[in-house]
């Protein structure tokens, strides 16, 4: 890891500089494929899954029949795992349900908000070697609940056109309404545009290489709303004389080992403890399968000493990471001093992987610095808040004034108008003055 | 207007169709003074101010004596509403703070959010001939409420450098920590890169004009979040024999006079509703100021006869617009039909006017569409919830298993192993299996 101890403010922007996202020199690629299905639709997106994906796909929905088969391709262990991270997370996603009932603001004049469900959404899970099948946990679940009426999900097929069966599994039990096996550019652009095998949403959810992320960034013009702007995981520790160096260092290399772009931090109380931390990555390094991307992005990683504790927590929010361990006794009073993360972990028995997978909380969270602004997807990234009001005449006449005051200021005469004739001839109310909510 | 009866389904799209939106002629200009602005600071800032509102200004921040005499500027009657308005978003948006306590998803796996404000947030007020001071309410009031740390208010100044006395009134009553003459793509610019007299921020928020869209658009590249997208504004009626043909009417014009792109849609249950609205828009046109743009903008409008109520709603959540009124008797029974819509009226007695200004709700709105995914502004739009968990050791050991099977099924085996470390010697309490929730 790259040392610093307690560096000058001025100089934390470059030490923690992350890398730039460039995803213009795709766009044209990009640009090219949603067009193309959006014109051609199903055929597109066939040919589309045969030149990326290497497979020919008749029937690009899921049958009731596969995901049946998919059930009894899963270990009894790893369904148990399933069900028990979907049961934790439910639970905690339940509490997010958004509550609240009307309220006057003045006699006559009720106002409320009402939570409704994005009526249509999609999910979006990559393909590859290892197949995502907790973030369909951390979508489809809080799409449930929100009671969101069309659930679609795409993943991209095997070249023998099957989706990996703890996908399908983990889909079904969350909820997910349809799957299809398209994946790509192609499959962003099926559920913006719609075809008539996939239905058409109004916001995508989901990880996905940059080519997806740039198609999702693309969409978002016409209409499409997605759930966060992309950037690469990220893993903050904060560490003191308490921390177990072992814990620190599994923390560390877990993050470490997502792909070669994984961001990686460590501030530390002191020196040795930094160096007790590198001792035991070299040590654990040897046992895990991908440790040649751990290594490279541990090594490029910075190991910050911060001799005073403010300052360091100071430093973790400016940075701003999408997860943040601190690793101490005090815990819970640190926890009261961030200001700026995704997801926080205290004390020394909550490893980030807890929440990755089955403690409840949503591991999809806001990375590059966006925590300073967003959450992490909960049942509000499936619900919008519609207002409501209704007066009474008696209602109206207390405000009455005060519309047309304002409006005739604006310069909006219509605007006062459509208080006036409804007013006209009442005589307001006696209380009208000095009544008080 | 443009009449319609019962149109087919397959026609809503077109007859519903908004204008499209091109910003991208502007990009080159905005860009440039983006860029400008982030390499020149304050000089920049002041060259374009000079240029565009063809002022000349030495200090850029409003100073404790210019709000003093502002105050002193603004009539009591005017500074009465306002306050009354104050008050009234006020009680509606302090309902809006977020709460919500840990809980344990499991023994020993305690997790919670808490909402933490957006330390530093930005407010946009256009200048010109009216002065949108009730924007300044709805913005200013929730982001004071969520407890930002920094709001700092950017307007365009009069060619004398002035602001105008209501926007620095309500502006200081809202709770705005500094205001700054400043307009344009030049103010924009200013708040998300900083300069030596404005600060920057994380989140920008207001209403403008093509160019200021365009660079509120283009600095999201650069990791500074906005508001809402973009649109012009919107209104729908929906009237059935029980509206008041003459109340209807005020409220399409109080619509149509906001400007000549506003859009304006009525839905009524018969052909003569239709008929007699369109005689008292006729009749109240006389009566306002800005009768011609608001000619201008109903005369293009749509009025849809729709026989069935029902299909009238499924028409309007189609259409998913930015405010709604329901001018009729049963509008509650017909408010739990709303699907997609920002704000709605119900009833007689709640013209948009009240919502605009008094009534307490906030009226920044999602146009465009945009309300079948996002709500209008509110106390959540300045926070971000942050998650938290803490676990113990046997808090830990009742998913640890979980955890590193499904981590191990994701090919992710350092994953498992931050688990292992903690868990070394642990011996899982008898009630690890069966023990429920």
């Amino acid at each position: 890891m790259k040392h610093f101890a307690n560096p000058d403010q001025k100089d934390w922007s470059s030490i923690l500089r992350r890398p730039s996202l460039e995803a213009a020199s795709l766009e044209p690629v990009v640009l090219n494929i949603l067009k193309e299905v959006k014109e051609g639709g199903d055929d597109a997106v066939k040919r589309f899954s045969a030149m990326f994906d290497k497979c020919s796909i008749d029937l690009l929905e899921v049958s009731a029949i596969e995901i049946e088969e998919a059930s009894s391709q899963v270990s009894e262990e790893l369904k148990g795992a399933i069900q028990q991270a979907a049961k934790n997370i439910s639970s905690f996603h339940k509490k997010q349900i958004p509550v609240g009932g009307p309220m006057e603001t003045m006699p006559g004049i009720h106002c409320w908000r009402r939570s409704v469900a994005i009526e249509k959404v999609g999910l979006y899970i990559p393909g590859g070697t290892a197949p995502l099948f907790s973030t369909i946990l951390m979508l489809a679940i809080p799409a449930t609940l929100a009671g969101c009426r069309e659930i679609i999900l795409c993943s991209p097929p095997s070249t023998e056109g099957k989706l990996h069966p703890a996908i399908l599994y983990a889909a079904k039990l969350a909820g997910v309404s349809k799957i299809f096996k398209v994946g790509g550019v192609q499959a962003i652009a099926a559920m913006s545009y719609g075809t008539s095998s996939i239905p058409q949403v109004f916001k995508i959810f989901g990880p996905g290489n940059q080519y997806v992320t740039c198609a999702k960034q693309l969409v978002q013009k016409d209409g499409v709303a997605i759930d966060l702007p992309a950037g690469p995981s990220e893993l903050a520790v904060y560490a003191d004389e308490s921390a177990h160096p072992e814990f620190v260092a599994a923390d560390l290399l877990s993050q470490a080992e997502h792909g070669i772009d994984s961001q990686v931090l460590l501030v530390a109380a002191t020196r040795q403890l930094i160096e007790e931390v590198e001792k035991e990555i070299e040590k654990q390094l040897i046992q895990i399968p991908r440790k040649q991307i751990a290594k490279t992005v541990t090594d490029r990683s910075a190991a910050i000493q911060m001799n005073n504790v403010d300052k360091a927590m100071e430093l973790l929010n400016f940075y701003a990471p999408e997860h943040l361990i601190l690793s101490c006794d005090e815990s819970e009073d640190l926890a009261s001093k961030v200001v700026n993360a995704g997801s926080v972990f205290l004390g020394h028995y909550a490893p980030e992987s807890a929440g990755d997978y089955a403690s409840g909380t949503n591991h999809v969270l806001p990375t590059n610095g966006h925590a300073r602004v967003l959450a992490g997807i909960s049942v509000e990234s499936f619900v919008k808040k519609i207002s409501f009001q209704k007066l009474s005449r008696k209602g109206l006449s207390r405000i009455g004034q005060t519309v047309k005051l304002m409006a005739e200021a604006e310069g909006l005469h219509a605007h006062a108008q459509a208080v006036e004739v409804r007013l006209k001839g009442y005589v307001a109310a006696p209380e009208f003055v000095e009544r008080k909510k």
